[in-house]
Formats: structure tokens, sequence, C-alpha cells
């Protein structure tokens, strides 16, 4: 991460030109308004990846496709054996008899094997033996993949919808505001926080670290709020509302830490634009202290109300 | 984490305003004495966190009821069909038809498949083959998880009963003891000691992060004796143990090291409170050296006795 | 990784002496021109290491060729016992029995079971006890490396074929261009290079770690050019290209990152011979910002042009 | 890992008193001798440690023998319920018939199924079903064992048997040779030693930490003598071999890499006691360089020769 210094770089790997002032960055989700093109398809595909994060309705659909038209594939080589070589085919007509085939493919492939249907004969044998052993294989890689999606680690951490300008002792400062929703505990969280902004008459970006209050926290049990005070040293100072949306400033957080549950480092990202900011707001007090238990309402984390603005004189 | 600098900063994640004197940030076991409200269900709930951290008895109990239920609707499904479609049944009432079909759709879950009883037409057929499917899948799931239960790296690090104020050098420290009870080996373990206080005159919490003798230690195979020097520089100097019970002051402790049996990093956590902490005593030595090796006993651990603590004058 | 400081030190892991004038240690592809002889069988071979680094088609050969050899075997073993405490055998020449009491093992290895040929007896069945546990214990490994070999985190960056020397600021610098082809996204990726040259009048290296202009991004969506300012403190200052092919210089690259799918951490290195460097050249620009997107064409990532480089006296 | 910085500190977690001159703190392999005593057993005892190392033949007596002994209680079972609720079954004398429910376990719990013995009735066909569920269970607790087992990272560093007092420079220095004898690659290398010494008079020890040449490496093909240079700063200046011997002196040494083959962070522990240190010589050269690679002869990595130590005078 880098250090939280409010020092000036020139990137942040999200290149400096810029075209557009609406145009954003990162998006809400995390996700690059970013597209690569000309990358030859084998060096861009990872299976794994394309599996392990497409939609679970996606998932299912290709793993209930691929049985089906795995057993329609090996039900049309029994056909073309004979199904004379099956024992217990009871059908007459072909479509009967195809039928039987591919219910007797499908207890192969599962190693169900009731056995009511049995291949007799060398061919029928080796395909039977050769279509068990695919079908092992293949199941192994779709449980596996099954749960892997299930058992990997995504950080939900939830972001206010706004960020602030609020006071913050005889200052103000930039807040937002974060909530891990899960019952999974993180540890050790660390955040960093990069100002993006236009360069006066140019179509460059400026990226500016911003220094945080406490850029790490052990624990996260309840809500969190990351604050940058504008002091002298803040690349914000003297900047209005106003100069932000016209230098089209996106803000873009990255968080890291270490998911219990899991054993393993997860990262978080998403970014406010000018445009989501609440000046000389701040947030409301969320947190309720019973006598031995302590109650965050996350159902009110975005809430805001009026604080006036420390004048800050340069 | 935090350096161990004796520094004062204003949240750990835990929140600065406390309502009641007894209130513990911290269980002993390591969880949070805090409830989030109003999250949504979907935001809220992960299943693999779930079902990996219930307790045993109810991961087996939900898989067997799983496993019974599932039969129970398959069961229903053939009893749909008619289990005349079922060569073998030989039950004659429809209860036993109901058994019947219950079983053979146990085989098929389980992908067994005796085959006494087994399918015959395209719609029992059909329902066996996904059945078989379904059973492939959600095993794979049940034992992924029985393997990821089984395998989870857990620190099972064992703190002393109580902390104590001892003599150390020509001052006093604040010491606790650990051990790690397992045969696996912890590596490069660090430690890090937050004392959380109530401010005078407010409901308002400080905390303060302990300068340690050593916070960390490349091997961990006996006890380790944890030691914050009660120097000039120590938020606890000139205290007593009134004033810290008076101030309601805890002991957040966070230990992390990396399991070399399962080849990740651990965390654990506690925290002593003030009304925990022995004044002016000392841990008895634990550790016996023979002529060839050393003996740790464990048990001893707690052990504490009388120590004339050092005046110290400011 | 180091700091990148242009500090010279003696050795990288590498070796220091060198005997060929064009000797490279470290392959494109990222392998080292290094052979490790004398070392024991016991203690070179790591089998998981050879079953997940080897080719598909070889992994695939060895899988089918393995299931084949142990039905052969098996098949013996039941020839042996005499396949008459095998029912529903029908074949009547020993080829034909030996054909089927394979094709009962393949059934018995992969807990297929159809029953049609099942053993009867007490040395028959016991032998297909446990043919079925070794058929269990054997595809749980195989389908373990099958999934491991497809889930295994492999970072696939892309190094454009040749560094630059090209103008930076008023001085030049020395950079080459890099890019992650893959959906995969990495987080924090570091970068270090490390420059190794013959020393004068002798068949020893030094090697040089090369301050960068940036040696680490939070994000990598698009290519990223690595920035060596060739500034009064770097070891290429006032060196020619002719010096630099003379003193048989190779440019050693190492990148670390974060891979979001995987949730590992992935490696990466390669490196530039004196050979590869075009001197007076700097990358074309391949990022192209449209209304509300940026697109990457990452197919000419390798194309340079002329740039007069900036003269710089010392 | 500790600075490597030549600093005095009590303690590396392995305790400051000792009784005994020739007593090792960590053995060659890396073993503690340390016994930890009066652990409750629940404390003690992780299964998956035992499970996962645990000797490979002790591990196989160990599923064969949990086999057998499943299938004698699941056959017992059955005989009580009583063999006529299993179909097929021939024998006649009980051993005989025990036999059979013996075999028919075995392809239950293994999901067989051949079905020429199958259940029948609701108590036979409820014991079965449970069976086959346990089964499947076990062996997937199993099979995630064995493959656990086999995809474990084990750094198998080689270390010299001997570490040297040789010429270094103009003064001398400790060194030993390491060696990564496996075909994994090994990045990212760093190396502390730690001196530990008795106190003069007394029956403490002291810890050292000792400052090297170079404490890490990027890469780790070939053999890389790990350098502590005996300068001013050193706690070994002034002392000859027999001070060394005298105050029981051992270097303990912990390796950390990251292994590319299993993504994961590896260690690895040693330690020289100053009876296994050669003083005055050096170890012979093993790289052989040919013209385009380069050879390592690991073979001779042991073998040293005289070299005549430099004069320092302090």
């Amino acid at each position: 991460m880098p250090e939280n210094s409010g020092e000036k770089f020139n990137d942040l790997g999200l290149g400096t030109k810029t075209s557009s002032d609406t145009q954003r960055s990162l998006n809400k989700d995390g996700s690059f308004n970013i597209e690569k093109i000309n990358v030859p398809f084998s060096e861009r595909v990872n299976f794994y990846h394309s599996l392990v994060t497409m939609s679970w309705i996606k998932f299912f659909v290709l793993l209930v496709s691929g049985y089906f038209f795995a057993n329609l594939i090996f039900a049309t080589i029994y056909m073309m054996i004979g199904v004379e070589h099956l024992t217990g085919i009871s059908g007459i007509t072909n479509a009967e008899k195809f039928l039987e085939a591919f219910f007797f493919s499908s207890q192969t492939l599962t190693t169900l094997g009731y056995g009511r249907i049995a291949p007799v004969g060398t061919l029928a044998s080796s395909v039977a033996a050769i279509e068990s052993m695919i079908g092992l294989l293949s199941f192994a890689l779709a449980t596996g993949l099954l749960y892997g999606r299930f058992s990997r680690p995504v950080a939900k951490i939830k972001y206010s919808n706004h960020a602030v300008i609020a006071p913050y002792k005889d200052i103000n400062a930039f807040m937002f505001r974060v909530v891990n929703p899960r019952d999974n505990q993180l540890i050790e969280i660390e955040v960093s926080v990069t100002l993006s902004m236009k360069k006066k008459d140019s179509q460059q970006r400026d990226f500016f670290s911003l220094a945080l209050e406490r850029p790490k926290v052990n624990f996260f049990p309840m809500t969190w709020t990351i604050v940058h005070p504008i002091n002298l040293s803040s690349p914000l100072i003297n900047f209005t509302h106003e100069d932000l949306i016209e230098k089209n400033a996106e803000f873009i957080v990255l968080m890291k830490a270490f998911d219990e549950t899991f054993s393993q480092i997860v990262y978080s990202r998403s970014s406010y634009k000018a445009s989501e900011l609440k000046w000389g707001e701040k947030f409301v007090y969320v947190i309720h202290e019973a006598n031995e238990s302590i109650t965050v309402d996350v159902g009110r984390m975005d809430e805001t109300e009026k604080a006036e603005l420390n004048k800050v004189s340069v």
C-alpha cells in the first residue's frame, strides 16, 4: 500500500490521460472501465477464472448441459456399437433404445452402475470403462469448482453511498464510512485513498495519495469512519465542491484485510466521484452501547446530517 | 501490527464511547461484545462461514437431516411417477412401497446403485439421472466442508488466566504468559497489546499501544512471557490497581503467527480486564532442563507467587 | 524485494562468475540456465511438483496408462484366482475370460459396480474389496492433482519483446512495458529490476539494483511501462549500447502481485539482454480513451518508434 | 525476521537458562529438544496435525485398518439383523455368512454396490443407507488427507554438514552453505542466524542476532553461501574455537521462502554447534560454467579445504 503521505505521483496503474469529464476510473463495485483488445484468446482466457467468477445460474446451466451432452454423445456411441451389446435393454424402436442407452450412460458417468443395463463384449465394455474414468475426472473438476466457488474468500465491505466533507477538530476532513456486514471477522485492515484530478488546462490526470488519520486498524467489528484531515499539506486544501467537480475528482479506495474464516488476505475497492460528495455534512452516530454489549445499526450507515464546517484560512 | 510505541491513538476499530463501567470490548475467547443490526440477510450471511464455524454436532445434524429430507423428497417423486417404474419393488402397501422408494433414492443419491431396485422407463430414469448428479454435487459440497472444517487452521494459544504487575529489572512491568499447547509449531510470532482506558470525566475511551520488551519471537516451543516495562513513557506509570479498575482498563492482545502444519497465518486474540490483574505477583518458573532436553510444565502456567515491586519515583 | 536504490551488491543468488559472453542467467520464460548434478534422487524429486508442472498431455497419458496398467494387474490376479469366482463371466477362451476380468476390474476400480459380473467367495471378494479401496484413493489423488493443476495460480504477465532507452523528462531512461493479458485482476504489483554486468578485465559479474520511477502500483488493469531514469546515480550513466553488449549486460526482472481470482501471491520473472535493447526508441501509445471507457490495444504493445535521446553531460 | 544487527537480546522463544554443556536447542532436522507436559489431551491434540505429519507407513496402516474395522462392525450389525435380509447370500455356516456380510459391507462403504448381494427390508436397507453415507464422508476425509499430505509444501533445504570460519576480504567470516535440492523454485529467500552462548559464570544463555552480508536473495537456483563477517561489531570477534566450544555456542538458522510450485511460504530451520565448526577452512567451489549453462555439483557441497585466516587485531 502506498504510504499515506499526501505526496503526488504520476500513475496508479490507471493511466494519466483523460478525455471525458464524467469518466470514472473505478466503478462502485470495484471493476475497471477498461477493455483490453487484440489479446490472443489463449493468453486472455483462464478457464479457472471464468468458471469461478461466472454467475451461479450460468455455472449450473453449464454443469447440467455438460452432463446432458456428454450422455448424448455416449448414447450415440453405444447406438453405433449396437445396443445388443448392452444387457437388459427392453426398448423396441430406435428412440426407445437410444433413451435406454442415454440412461445407461448417465449411470456409468456418475459411477452409479445399477447394472440393470450392463455392457457385454469388448467394445461396449471398453467404452463404459473409458466413460466411467471420464466421469470420475470431470465430476471431480465440476465438484472442485463448485466447492472452490463456495469457499472463495470475497470481502463484502459495504461503503457509505456518499463521502462527506465534515468538520474535524478545528479544521475539516474528507470522510466516508465502511462496515463489514458479514459475520466473518476481518483483522489488520489497511486502507489507502488516492485522489485523481484533472490537471489544469490539460487532458492529464494527477494522482495524490491522501494522508489518513489512521490507515490501519487491528479489528473491524463495527463501522469504521475513514478520515483524511484537510490540513495544510492536503491536496484538497482551498478547494470548493465546484472545483472538485470541475476537476473531475475521484477518490479511489483500496482496502486489504485478513479474513479469519477463510484464513486469507482479501481486497476490496471502490471510488467516490466529486458528485458523490456531501459538502458540510457529517455521518450520524449509529453505535448504541447498552449495558453489556454494543449495537451497530448498519441500516443507518448512509445517514448524514448538516454540520457547519470550520473556517480555515491559509 | 501497530508499532509498540506507547503512543496514544483514538481508535482500535472498537469505538471510543463507553457507557458501562464493567463492559469489556473483547471477550476472553476473542469474540466481540458487538451486535450489528439491520443488515440485510443477503449481505450478512455467508453460507461457507456459517457451515465452517458451526459446532460439529450441528454440522452433522444438518448433514444427516439433509440426506434424510433429500431422500424423502425423491421417494415422494418416485411414488408420484409410480413405483411400477422401478424394478424389484416387492412391497404391497403404499407405506412399504414408499420405504423401498426411499431406499432406492438413497442408493441413487450416494451413487451406490446396487441395482436390485432400478428405474425402468424414461421418467423414472430421468429422475434417477438427475438425482445421481445432485447427489454427486451435494456430497462433494458436504465432504468438502467436512474436510475444510477439519483442516482449518485455528491458533489455540493458551493465555494465563491472570496478568501480573511484577518487578522487572529496577522497575516493574505488566506481564502475561502464553503457550501453544498443540504439537503444531508456530513460527515468527508477533504480539501487540493495546490498553483501553476511560477518559477522566468522560464517557470516551483512550487507546494506548503498549511498548513490549520483545514484540516478536522466531520460535514458540515453550511458554512465552510477554513483558511491557512500566518505564517513564508507559501509560501505566504512576497508576495503582484501584486507578485501573476505576478507569475500567482493558488490555487487548492480538497475536499473529505462521502455523507450520497448515502453512498459513493464524491469529489469536484475548483481553485482560483490570480485575484480572494480580498486583505484586510474578509467574513461577515452569521450565525444567534435564541433561539433554527441556520440559515445560504447562499445567502450572497460571501459577503466580508474591513478589515485592520496585519503588519507582517519578 | 530489494530496495530500488541503484546500490551495487555481489550476488543475486545467481553466482558471480561468468565464462561466456553470450550466456544469459535467466531465460525469457523465467527459467534458469542452471543444472544441479549429483543430487540424490530422493532429495531431488518431489512427486507433487513433477505431476503439477508436467504438460497436460503427459499428465493425461500418465493417468490413462495408470488406469490401464492397474486393470491389467488386477485382471491377472483375478485370472490367477480363477474367473469361476466371478459370476456372470461368459467367455470361453482364456483371452475372452481375461478381457471380462479386465472390465470387471475397471468397474471395481471406479466403484462403478454394475454387478453383471460380481465376485463370489472369499478370495475374489477380498481382492475386489482391496481394489475398490485402492481405486478410491488413487482416483482421489488423480482428481486432486487434476483440480490442483487447473486451479494453480500462474501469473501470465506479458513482457514487451524489447526494452528501450528512451528520452524521459530532460534525461533518458531504461523502459520496458508489461501487461496482464488475463481477465484476472492483479493487485499491489511490485517490480524489481537488477542489472548484471561483467566486471572489467575479469570473469566476475556485478549486480546492480536499478532505482525505478515507481516500483509498485496498486492496480494493473492496463499496460504498465516500468521506468528506470538514467540519472547521475544510475549504473547506466555514460554507457553506450556497445558498452552494454560488450559487458554482456542483462536486466533481470522480478514481479510480484496478488491475484484476486486465486487469492494468492504470484510471481513472474523475465530478463532482457543488451542485444534486446532498442537504443533511442520509445513505446507507442496504445491506450485509447473513448467517452465512458478506456481501450488498451495489447496487440501493439511491442511497437516502438524512433525518439531522439536527451544529451546528458556529466 | 529479526533485523541482522548483531544486537544482543534476551530471548528467542527458546528460554535463557541452560544446565548442560552439550545440550542443543534445535536439532539438525529443525525439531526442538523441548517437551511440554501436563497439557490436557483435548488442548494438545490436533487430529489434522497428527494425520498430516505421521509417516506414510503409519498413515496407510491406519487407513487400511480403519477400513477393515468399519467393515467388521457393519458385518456384525448385518449378522445381528439377520443375513436373510440380504439377497444373494449363499453361505451356509455362520462364518461363511459373516464373510459375505463383510464383503457386502465393503461394497457399500466404497459405494461400489455390485448388487449381487443387496439389502431387503427396512432395517437392512436403513443400515446400508447409513453405511453408504458414512462411507462417502470418511473416504472424503481419508482422500482429502491423502492429497493434503501429498501436496503439503515442505522446504527441503539442504545445509552443509559443517559451518566454517574462513577468510573473507581482509577479515574472517562465519559461513555455511545451503542448496535447494528440489526442482521447485524458491523465491525471495530470507535467512536469519542467531548465536546462542552461555553467559560467563552463569547458567544463563545470551542470544545474538548475527549481521549477514546478504540476508535475502531473490532467486535460489544454485548453492548459496551465507556469510557473517566477523568485523568489530560481531559478537564472534576475538573468540577462538575453544572459547566457542566452552561457551556451548550454537548457531540457530531460520530460512523463509516462497515456494513457486505450492504458491506458499515455507520455512526451514537448522543449527550448528561449535563442534560442527571447521576453523580455518573454506568451501570448495562447486559451480562449473559451461558455454551456455551452469552446473552445480551438489554432491560436493560439504567439501572444504584449508584456508589461512586473516590476522585481525583489535
